[in-house]
Protein backbone atom coordinates (compact mmCIF):
# COMPACT_ATOMS: atom_id res chain seq x y z
CA UNK A 1 0.00 0.00 0.00
CA UNK A 2 1.33 3.62 -0.84
CA UNK A 3 -0.31 6.66 1.31
CA UNK A 4 0.26 9.89 -0.14
CA UNK A 5 -0.15 12.67 2.62
CA UNK A 6 1.93 15.69 4.16
CA UNK A 7 2.67 14.46 7.77
CA UNK A 8 1.63 16.64 10.95
CA UNK A 9 -1.52 17.19 9.17
CA UNK A 10 -4.72 16.33 11.03
CA UNK A 11 -6.15 13.82 8.54
CA UNK A 12 -3.06 12.15 7.49
CA UNK A 13 -2.53 12.19 11.06
CA UNK A 14 -5.52 10.20 11.54
CA UNK A 15 -4.44 7.26 9.29
CA UNK A 16 -0.85 7.28 10.80
CA UNK A 17 -2.61 6.40 13.93
CA UNK A 18 -4.76 3.90 12.82
CA UNK A 19 -2.03 2.29 10.83
CA UNK A 20 0.23 2.27 14.25
CA UNK A 21 -2.67 0.55 15.98
CA UNK A 22 -3.24 -2.26 13.56
CA UNK A 23 0.31 -2.94 12.61
CA UNK A 24 0.24 -2.00 9.61
CA UNK A 25 2.74 1.10 9.50
CA UNK A 26 5.38 -0.61 8.09
CA UNK A 27 3.31 -1.86 5.60
CA UNK A 28 3.29 1.27 4.12
CA UNK A 29 5.33 3.47 1.56
CA UNK A 30 4.81 6.93 2.43
CA UNK A 31 5.11 9.36 -0.56
CA UNK A 32 4.87 13.07 0.70
CA UNK A 33 2.61 15.69 -1.23
CA UNK A 34 4.07 18.75 -0.22
CA UNK A 35 0.49 20.43 0.18
CA UNK A 36 1.95 24.08 1.69
CA UNK A 37 3.56 24.36 -1.88
CA UNK A 38 0.17 23.60 -3.74
CA UNK A 39 1.22 19.89 -4.88
CA UNK A 40 -2.23 18.96 -3.75
CA UNK A 41 -4.12 20.99 -6.67
CA UNK A 42 -1.90 19.65 -9.43
CA UNK A 43 -3.40 17.84 -12.38
CA UNK A 44 -1.46 14.86 -11.39
CA UNK A 45 -2.60 14.70 -7.91
CA UNK A 46 -6.30 15.10 -8.52
CA UNK A 47 -6.20 12.32 -10.87
CA UNK A 48 -6.10 10.61 -7.69
CA UNK A 49 -8.19 12.73 -5.59
CA UNK A 50 -10.28 15.26 -7.31
CA UNK A 51 -11.33 16.79 -3.95
CA UNK A 52 -7.68 17.52 -3.69
CA UNK A 53 -7.22 16.43 -0.09
CA UNK A 54 -4.48 14.54 1.30
CA UNK A 55 -4.57 11.52 2.76
CA UNK A 56 -5.19 9.10 -0.29
CA UNK A 57 -4.66 5.29 0.02
CA UNK A 58 -3.24 3.60 -2.45
CA UNK A 59 -3.85 -0.06 -3.00
CA UNK A 60 -1.80 -2.74 -4.86
CA UNK A 61 -4.46 -2.88 -8.11
CA UNK A 62 -3.63 0.89 -8.38
CA UNK A 63 -7.40 1.86 -6.42
CA UNK A 64 -7.02 5.33 -5.03
CA UNK A 65 -9.45 5.44 -2.06
CA UNK A 66 -9.68 9.21 0.06
CA UNK A 67 -11.84 10.13 2.46
CA UNK A 68 -10.14 9.00 5.76
CA UNK A 69 -13.53 7.58 7.00
CA UNK A 70 -13.32 5.18 4.07
CA UNK A 71 -9.42 4.49 4.30
CA UNK A 72 -9.53 3.84 7.79
CA UNK A 73 -12.42 1.24 7.85
CA UNK A 74 -10.31 -0.43 5.04
CA UNK A 75 -7.44 -0.07 7.41
CA UNK A 76 -9.25 -2.09 9.97
CA UNK A 77 -10.86 -4.45 7.80
CA UNK A 78 -7.28 -5.30 6.64
CA UNK A 79 -6.36 -7.40 9.32
CA UNK A 80 -9.24 -9.47 9.58
CA UNK A 81 -11.53 -8.49 12.84
CA UNK A 82 -12.40 -4.93 12.82
CA UNK A 83 -10.87 -3.17 16.35
CA UNK A 84 -11.53 0.32 15.33
CA UNK A 85 -14.86 -0.01 13.81
CA UNK A 86 -16.99 -1.69 16.44
CA UNK A 87 -17.79 -5.87 15.61
CA UNK A 88 -21.51 -5.89 15.73
CA UNK A 89 -23.63 -3.69 13.40
CA UNK A 90 -25.03 -1.58 16.43
CA UNK A 91 -21.41 -1.17 17.35
CA UNK A 92 -20.61 -0.28 13.93
CA UNK A 93 -23.35 2.59 13.65
CA UNK A 94 -22.57 4.36 17.13
CA UNK A 95 -18.81 4.27 15.72
CA UNK A 96 -20.13 6.09 12.61
CA UNK A 97 -21.74 8.40 14.34
CA UNK A 98 -19.33 9.35 16.56
CA UNK A 99 -16.68 9.59 14.56
CA UNK A 100 -19.07 12.13 12.59
CA UNK A 101 -19.81 13.96 14.90
CA UNK A 102 -16.18 14.91 15.82
CA UNK A 103 -15.07 15.36 12.66
CA UNK A 104 -17.97 17.42 11.52
CA UNK A 105 -17.89 19.70 14.97
CA UNK A 106 -14.51 19.28 15.65
CA UNK A 107 -11.75 18.65 12.96
CA UNK A 108 -13.93 20.02 10.35
CA UNK A 109 -15.04 22.73 12.22
CA UNK A 110 -11.38 24.10 13.39
CA UNK A 111 -10.33 23.49 9.96
CA UNK A 112 -12.66 26.12 8.44
CA UNK A 113 -11.84 28.66 11.08
CA UNK A 114 -8.37 27.99 9.85
CA UNK A 115 -8.52 28.28 6.43
CA UNK A 116 -11.16 31.07 6.67
CA UNK A 117 -10.46 33.28 9.64
CA UNK A 118 -6.88 32.86 10.14
CA UNK A 119 -3.84 33.45 7.68
CA UNK A 120 -3.87 29.39 6.86
CA UNK A 121 -1.41 28.17 4.72
CA UNK A 122 -1.17 31.62 3.11
CA UNK A 123 -2.30 33.74 0.40
CA UNK A 124 -1.23 31.14 -1.87
CA UNK A 125 -3.40 28.62 -0.98
CA UNK A 126 -5.54 30.28 1.12
CA UNK A 127 -7.53 32.05 -2.36
CA UNK A 128 -11.16 32.45 -1.15
CA UNK A 129 -11.92 33.06 2.47
CA UNK A 130 -14.96 33.80 4.28
CA UNK A 131 -14.13 35.16 7.94
CA UNK A 132 -17.49 34.86 9.05
CA UNK A 133 -18.05 31.21 8.37
CA UNK A 134 -14.88 30.73 9.69
CA UNK A 135 -15.50 32.33 12.99
CA UNK A 136 -18.75 30.67 13.14
CA UNK A 137 -17.41 27.30 12.56
CA UNK A 138 -14.67 27.92 15.47
CA UNK A 139 -17.53 28.83 17.89
CA UNK A 140 -19.06 25.26 16.69
CA UNK A 141 -15.42 23.62 17.66
CA UNK A 142 -15.58 24.57 20.92
CA UNK A 143 -19.26 23.75 21.30
CA UNK A 144 -18.23 20.30 20.03
CA UNK A 145 -15.54 20.61 22.56
CA UNK A 146 -18.07 20.58 25.62
CA UNK A 147 -20.17 18.11 23.50
CA UNK A 148 -17.44 15.36 23.72
CA UNK A 149 -17.00 16.46 27.42
CA UNK A 150 -20.27 15.28 28.31
CA UNK A 151 -20.28 11.72 26.55
CA UNK A 152 -16.76 11.49 28.32
CA UNK A 153 -18.33 11.87 31.46
CA UNK A 154 -20.32 8.81 31.79
CA UNK A 155 -17.44 6.50 29.37
CA UNK A 156 -13.98 5.53 28.57
CA UNK A 157 -14.17 6.43 25.08
CA UNK A 158 -16.45 8.34 22.47
CA UNK A 159 -18.19 5.94 21.28
CA UNK A 160 -18.58 3.71 24.29
CA UNK A 161 -16.49 0.70 25.82
CA UNK A 162 -14.00 0.27 23.59
CA UNK A 163 -11.05 2.73 21.49
CA UNK A 164 -12.70 3.40 17.93
CA UNK A 165 -11.56 5.91 15.26
CA UNK A 166 -13.76 8.22 17.02
CA UNK A 167 -11.36 8.80 19.52
CA UNK A 168 -8.58 8.79 16.53
CA UNK A 169 -10.89 11.81 14.76
CA UNK A 170 -11.58 13.46 18.34
CA UNK A 171 -7.56 13.39 19.30
CA UNK A 172 -6.56 14.53 15.87
CA UNK A 173 -9.11 17.15 15.88
CA UNK A 174 -7.95 18.57 19.26
CA UNK A 175 -4.38 18.87 17.75
CA UNK A 176 -5.54 21.25 14.68
CA UNK A 177 -7.31 22.71 17.47
CA UNK A 178 -3.50 23.92 19.51
CA UNK A 179 -2.29 24.53 16.23
CA UNK A 180 -4.91 26.99 14.96
CA UNK A 181 -5.18 28.58 18.72
CA UNK A 182 -8.96 27.12 19.56
CA UNK A 183 -8.05 26.54 23.63
CA UNK A 184 -9.82 23.48 25.17
CA UNK A 185 -12.35 25.46 27.59
CA UNK A 186 -11.23 24.99 31.16
CA UNK A 187 -13.89 23.19 32.49
CA UNK A 188 -13.77 20.51 29.86
CA UNK A 189 -12.05 17.75 32.33
CA UNK A 190 -13.41 15.17 30.94
CA UNK A 191 -11.69 15.69 27.44
CA UNK A 192 -8.45 16.88 29.05
CA UNK A 193 -7.97 13.90 31.27
CA UNK A 194 -9.35 11.69 27.63
CA UNK A 195 -6.73 13.25 25.49
CA UNK A 196 -4.00 12.50 28.43
CA UNK A 197 -4.85 8.66 27.88
CA UNK A 198 -4.81 8.84 24.44
CA UNK A 199 -1.70 10.83 24.00
CA UNK A 200 0.09 7.42 26.10
CA UNK A 201 -1.42 5.12 23.59
CA UNK A 202 1.95 3.77 22.10
CA UNK A 203 0.18 4.57 18.58
CA UNK A 204 0.52 7.71 19.70
CA UNK A 205 3.22 8.74 21.91
CA UNK A 206 5.63 7.07 19.37
CA UNK B 1 -37.35 0.53 14.88
CA UNK B 2 -38.13 4.37 15.18
CA UNK B 3 -37.82 6.68 12.63
CA UNK B 4 -37.64 10.71 13.77
CA UNK B 5 -38.09 12.23 10.63
CA UNK B 6 -39.80 15.02 7.71
CA UNK B 7 -41.14 13.36 5.24
CA UNK B 8 -39.76 14.86 1.95
CA UNK B 9 -36.35 16.37 3.14
CA UNK B 10 -33.40 15.42 1.87
CA UNK B 11 -31.93 13.32 4.39
CA UNK B 12 -34.75 11.51 5.48
CA UNK B 13 -34.89 10.55 1.60
CA UNK B 14 -32.18 8.86 2.02
CA UNK B 15 -33.12 6.50 4.79
CA UNK B 16 -36.41 5.91 3.26
CA UNK B 17 -35.46 4.96 0.38
CA UNK B 18 -32.43 2.32 2.10
CA UNK B 19 -35.40 0.86 3.99
CA UNK B 20 -37.27 0.24 0.70
CA UNK B 21 -34.65 -1.31 -1.22
CA UNK B 22 -33.81 -3.70 2.18
CA UNK B 23 -37.43 -4.70 2.64
CA UNK B 24 -37.28 -3.41 5.96
CA UNK B 25 -39.74 -0.34 5.18
CA UNK B 26 -42.92 -1.56 6.72
CA UNK B 27 -41.12 -2.68 10.23
CA UNK B 28 -40.63 0.97 10.91
CA UNK B 29 -42.18 3.17 12.59
CA UNK B 30 -42.31 6.28 11.75
CA UNK B 31 -42.63 9.73 14.04
CA UNK B 32 -42.90 13.57 12.27
CA UNK B 33 -40.82 15.84 13.49
CA UNK B 34 -41.84 19.25 12.33
CA UNK B 35 -38.40 20.38 11.45
CA UNK B 36 -40.04 24.25 9.64
CA UNK B 37 -41.76 24.62 13.05
CA UNK B 38 -38.49 24.15 15.38
CA UNK B 39 -39.24 21.29 16.39
CA UNK B 40 -35.49 19.60 16.14
CA UNK B 41 -34.37 22.43 18.34
CA UNK B 42 -35.74 21.04 21.58
CA UNK B 43 -34.52 20.23 24.49
CA UNK B 44 -36.16 16.87 24.14
CA UNK B 45 -35.32 16.13 20.46
CA UNK B 46 -31.86 17.20 20.87
CA UNK B 47 -31.40 13.90 23.78
CA UNK B 48 -31.77 12.23 21.03
CA UNK B 49 -29.75 14.10 18.77
CA UNK B 50 -27.57 16.95 20.31
CA UNK B 51 -26.88 17.81 16.01
CA UNK B 52 -30.89 18.83 16.33
CA UNK B 53 -31.16 17.06 12.54
CA UNK B 54 -33.16 14.29 11.29
CA UNK B 55 -33.31 11.67 10.51
CA UNK B 56 -32.58 10.00 13.47
CA UNK B 57 -33.17 6.67 14.28
CA UNK B 58 -34.02 4.56 17.54
CA UNK B 59 -33.13 1.43 18.10
CA UNK B 60 -35.29 -1.39 20.44
CA UNK B 61 -33.16 -0.79 22.85
CA UNK B 62 -33.15 2.93 23.33
CA UNK B 63 -30.41 3.76 21.53
CA UNK B 64 -30.53 6.76 19.41
CA UNK B 65 -28.70 6.70 16.33
CA UNK B 66 -27.70 9.94 13.69
CA UNK B 67 -25.93 10.86 10.79
CA UNK B 68 -26.97 9.45 7.86
CA UNK B 69 -24.31 7.18 6.92
CA UNK B 70 -24.39 5.69 10.25
CA UNK B 71 -27.87 5.17 9.63
CA UNK B 72 -28.13 3.22 6.16
CA UNK B 73 -25.21 0.92 7.50
CA UNK B 74 -26.87 -0.33 10.22
CA UNK B 75 -29.85 -1.05 7.89
CA UNK B 76 -28.24 -2.70 5.32
CA UNK B 77 -26.53 -4.63 7.89
CA UNK B 78 -29.82 -5.66 9.69
CA UNK B 79 -30.93 -7.99 7.33
CA UNK B 80 -27.32 -9.65 7.05
CA UNK B 81 -25.49 -9.45 4.18
CA UNK B 82 -24.58 -6.08 3.16
CA UNK B 83 -26.04 -5.28 0.05
CA UNK B 84 -25.80 -1.18 -0.40
CA UNK B 85 -22.24 -0.28 1.44
CA UNK B 86 -20.21 -3.19 -0.77
CA UNK B 87 -19.29 -6.94 0.37
CA UNK B 88 -15.17 -6.80 0.00
CA UNK B 89 -13.30 -4.20 2.13
CA UNK B 90 -12.22 -3.10 -0.91
CA UNK B 91 -15.82 -2.18 -2.24
CA UNK B 92 -16.88 -0.88 1.20
CA UNK B 93 -13.70 1.65 0.88
CA UNK B 94 -14.92 2.80 -2.70
CA UNK B 95 -18.98 2.88 -1.57
CA UNK B 96 -17.98 5.07 1.76
CA UNK B 97 -15.50 7.28 -0.46
CA UNK B 98 -18.40 8.33 -3.08
CA UNK B 99 -20.91 8.70 -0.28
CA UNK B 100 -18.71 11.20 1.22
CA UNK B 101 -17.91 13.33 -2.24
CA UNK B 102 -21.73 13.28 -2.93
CA UNK B 103 -22.77 13.96 0.63
CA UNK B 104 -20.33 16.49 1.03
CA UNK B 105 -20.05 18.13 -2.69
CA UNK B 106 -23.39 18.12 -3.49
CA UNK B 107 -26.09 17.11 -0.69
CA UNK B 108 -24.57 19.05 1.96
CA UNK B 109 -23.28 21.55 -0.80
CA UNK B 110 -26.56 22.37 -1.49
CA UNK B 111 -27.99 22.34 1.95
CA UNK B 112 -25.59 24.95 2.59
CA UNK B 113 -26.65 27.31 -0.46
CA UNK B 114 -30.25 27.00 0.42
CA UNK B 115 -29.65 27.68 4.06
CA UNK B 116 -27.34 30.59 3.82
CA UNK B 117 -27.88 32.27 0.25
CA UNK B 118 -31.82 31.64 -0.18
CA UNK B 119 -34.66 32.05 2.59
CA UNK B 120 -34.34 28.67 3.35
CA UNK B 121 -36.55 27.53 6.10
CA UNK B 122 -37.18 31.32 7.05
CA UNK B 123 -36.60 33.74 9.49
CA UNK B 124 -37.09 31.73 12.27
CA UNK B 125 -35.81 28.99 11.48
CA UNK B 126 -32.21 31.11 9.66
CA UNK B 127 -31.10 32.46 12.25
CA UNK B 128 -27.78 32.89 11.11
CA UNK B 129 -26.37 33.07 7.60
CA UNK B 130 -23.21 33.60 5.19
CA UNK B 131 -24.65 34.41 1.69
CA UNK B 132 -21.18 34.31 0.74
CA UNK B 133 -20.42 30.67 1.86
CA UNK B 134 -23.62 29.23 0.64
CA UNK B 135 -22.83 30.92 -2.63
CA UNK B 136 -19.19 29.44 -3.13
CA UNK B 137 -21.00 25.68 -1.91
CA UNK B 138 -23.75 26.13 -4.63
CA UNK B 139 -20.46 26.25 -6.99
CA UNK B 140 -18.86 23.18 -5.63
CA UNK B 141 -22.49 21.51 -5.79
CA UNK B 142 -22.67 22.16 -9.86
CA UNK B 143 -18.62 21.12 -9.47
CA UNK B 144 -19.81 17.86 -8.36
CA UNK B 145 -22.73 17.47 -10.87
CA UNK B 146 -19.58 17.60 -13.52
CA UNK B 147 -17.67 15.09 -11.60
CA UNK B 148 -20.37 12.69 -10.98
CA UNK B 149 -20.90 13.05 -14.75
CA UNK B 150 -17.57 11.94 -15.67
CA UNK B 151 -17.71 9.35 -13.02
CA UNK B 152 -20.64 8.07 -14.79
CA UNK B 153 -19.57 8.12 -18.40
CA UNK B 154 -17.80 4.76 -17.44
CA UNK B 155 -19.70 3.08 -15.12
CA UNK B 156 -23.04 2.36 -14.13
CA UNK B 157 -23.44 3.59 -10.50
CA UNK B 158 -21.32 6.13 -8.96
CA UNK B 159 -19.10 2.89 -6.71
CA UNK B 160 -18.68 1.09 -9.81
CA UNK B 161 -21.07 -2.28 -11.07
CA UNK B 162 -23.25 -2.13 -8.35
CA UNK B 163 -25.75 0.21 -6.82
CA UNK B 164 -25.03 1.19 -3.61
CA UNK B 165 -25.91 3.98 -0.70
CA UNK B 166 -23.66 6.53 -2.57
CA UNK B 167 -26.06 6.79 -5.13
CA UNK B 168 -28.86 6.93 -2.56
CA UNK B 169 -26.91 9.83 -1.36
CA UNK B 170 -26.38 11.43 -4.95
CA UNK B 171 -29.96 11.28 -5.96
CA UNK B 172 -31.62 12.61 -2.89
CA UNK B 173 -28.72 15.40 -3.19
CA UNK B 174 -30.24 16.32 -6.77
CA UNK B 175 -33.75 16.32 -5.45
CA UNK B 176 -32.23 18.88 -2.96
CA UNK B 177 -31.06 20.76 -5.92
CA UNK B 178 -34.34 20.81 -7.89
CA UNK B 179 -35.88 22.17 -5.05
CA UNK B 180 -33.06 24.81 -3.81
CA UNK B 181 -33.15 25.97 -7.62
CA UNK B 182 -29.43 24.78 -8.75
CA UNK B 183 -29.79 23.16 -11.89
CA UNK B 184 -28.08 20.40 -13.46
CA UNK B 185 -25.53 21.36 -16.24
CA UNK B 186 -27.24 20.57 -19.73
CA UNK B 187 -23.57 19.03 -20.38
CA UNK B 188 -24.16 16.68 -17.55
CA UNK B 189 -25.76 13.76 -20.11
CA UNK B 190 -24.50 10.61 -17.93
CA UNK B 191 -26.04 12.92 -14.64
CA UNK B 192 -29.14 12.73 -16.40
CA UNK B 193 -29.48 8.95 -17.89
CA UNK B 194 -28.62 7.68 -14.48
CA UNK B 195 -31.17 9.55 -12.52
CA UNK B 196 -34.12 8.78 -14.77
CA UNK B 197 -32.66 5.09 -14.36
CA UNK B 198 -32.63 5.40 -10.27
CA UNK B 199 -36.06 7.20 -10.57
CA UNK B 200 -37.33 4.16 -11.81
CA UNK B 201 -36.26 2.06 -8.92
CA UNK B 202 -38.79 0.30 -6.90
CA UNK B 203 -37.37 2.04 -4.13
CA UNK B 204 -37.92 5.56 -5.20
CA UNK B 205 -40.82 5.32 -7.52
CA UNK B 206 -42.99 3.91 -4.78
Amino acid sequence: MKIYDFEGFPNPARVRIALKEKGLFEDVEFVAINVPGGEHRTAAFRAKNPAATVPVLELEDGTAISECTAITEYLDSRTGEPELTGKTPKERAVVAMMQRRAEAGLLDAVGAYFHHATPGLGPDIETWQCPDWGQYQRDRAVETMHYLDDVLADQDYLAGTDFSVADITAYAGLGFADFAGVTIPETCTNLMEWRTRMAERPSIAS
